[in-house]
């Protein structure tokens, strides 16, 4: 994929910049491993402090990774972006040790009016 | 609500049970406030460790407890069962200091085979 210099740059200039004001992912030692203009690639190691009452990974934790590639993806341009809703399918528990990917490839981006 | 004296006592045993082993729920400090055979309530205080990379806290940890809450309903009958998906809508922003309440009220349960 070739991508712009310059918006590579922007964007992370912009992971950065959302990386260190995002305690929750510093908290849950999520791992920003790649970010490029409508793409995030992000990881999290499962550790005993993840699982839930039925000893697998909480699906909370596995909607926050997912949730926060998400974000990193939409606000790559540099535009402040939310969700405002999410539906998520657990395919498979995961487990203390396991280490999850989630992968977002924003599809299509419309801009408001600025 | 009138509920069976057995079923309440089963309640809040499998409430315990699963809190003991619920080990996101202990390091996020979400509380179980009540739960009742198809019902659960549980609250988060949102800590500097929840916020995103705007400064709001994390979608990820909203849904993280209204899927608690869920858990906690779903399986207050004492027949494990986990969400095989989820959807949300993020109504409003929660803050630095906010406490949450997610309450789960089961509409319905079927029970497959035994």
């Amino acid at each position: 994929m070739t991508v712009h210099k310059k918006s590579q740059e922007l964007a992370e200039a912009v992971g950065r910049g959302m990386y260190a004001q995002d305690r929750t992912s510093q908290f849950l030692r999520i791992a920003l491993d790649e970010i490029r203009p409508g793409y995030a690639r992000m990881t999290l190691r499962v550790t005993e402090d993840m699982v839930n009452g039925h000893g697998m990974c909480h699906g909370g934790l596995i909607f926050t990774l997912a949730d926060s590639a998400f974000a990193y993806s939409c606000n790559s341009h540099n535009h402040n972006a939310v969700a405002s809703g999410c539906a998520i399918e657990f395919l498979a528990p995961a487990h203390i040790g396991d280490v999850l990917t989630a992968e977002q490839q924003d599809a299509l981006q419309i801009f408001g009016p600025r």
